[in-house]
């Protein structure tokens, strides 16, 4: 039986890092934009279009209508969001039935509840968090090339956008509260932790 | 330097049993019930009362007037539970001195806080829970003679009331939200957990 552990995570908690290594150190997969490659695999919409819609942009998609009801450009695109929830969980599902892994993000702890109550995995939900201040000194560490002018205020705001974005599909897709601690197994704290020093240990919970 | 756990715990969720198993296994002293024995050898109070305060049955403590102001009372009623405050912050930080230690309630985790930022601790906040229907089993299964006439439903209602106290309690005394799992370095739902079957992986975290 398949173990699988999920990754929900804060923007900027280690969330990712603590993917990567777990996977590495228990010889698991390690899954996390090639869900969207799955999904490009799976429907007719361009990689652009269901990366603003797995990362929570609704407002992006929508566009203006000229000339037409928006009622109905609604629907279209509701409709196209319903096909990508879809084929996500399609995806994600196909990645636990073929391996060990780790999947980061993508309400993949919701999508493989109902495998692991049959008895078909074994589902370990993981949510990773921070305060705002470690966060924001892990981003600024970490900045891109394109974020080498932003301060620790603009980095705040970016987190707490991207935090938002991650809720409300979260919220969309499966009706509960990103980040309530009742829907995982663990909660970590990454604030006082060295992710690094610690995954030798986490790992054995597994 | 000594490291100190402390376990904050929805009623019915195993914390103390997760306690006193990880004391022993880390060979860590444990508190719980000892805390209110520290607390009488600091005050003059009785041990019901003091009981009857760090549980949070404050309704219960404010005893009725006759032939006096309602103000001056509440006034006196406060101050004395601001004396057992006192003394259950100097009675847990004069165990967390004294050796390592887990620490079950009692509002620790935010009373040894300063200790931990002042380096004198190493101090790991850890908050359990479960869901309602595992912690209705669970004291079902562990229910004390007092205990055997109550039925699921009664056996939730107690839940219910007991970590309303807790949380009224914590709150009162630290300002924060019981539970949230940003106050805490690590949050275990113990749903699906043998907890017995975790300790000897969960005490290598620390």
């Amino acid at each position: 039986m398949n173990r699988i552990i999920t990754i929900g995570r804060e923007f900027g908690s280690g969330g990712r890092e603590m993917g990567v290594r777990l996977a590495n150190e228990l010889g698991f997969d390690y899954y996390d934009k090639e869900i969207i490659t799955g999904i490009v695999n799976h429907t007719e919409y361009t990689e652009g279009y269901i990366r603003e819609v797995v990362e929570g942009n609704v407002r992006k998609i929508l566009p203006m209508t000229i000339g037409r009801s928006l009622d109905v450009d609604v629907d279209y695109h509701i409709r196209q969001m319903q096909d990508i929830a879809k084929a996500q969980t399609e995806v994600i599902k196909e990645m636990a039935e073929k391996s060990e892994c780790v999947i980061v993000g993508r309400c993949a702890d919701f999508i493989l509840e109902e495998e692991n109550e049959k008895g078909n995995i074994q589902l370990f939900k993981l949510f990773i968090h921070a305060s705002m201040e470690s966060r924001v000194r892990r981003c600024m560490e970490r900045r891109t090339e394109a974020e080498a002018g932003m301060t620790e205020k603009d980095m705040e705001k970016q987190i707490r956008r991207i935090d938002k974005e991650r809720a409300n599909y979260y919220t969309n897709y499966t009706l509960r509260k990103w980040g309530a601690k009742e829907n995982y197994d663990i909660c970590f704290n990454t604030s006082n932790m060295v992710i690094k020093d610690m995954i030798p240990y986490i790992a054995r919970l597994f």
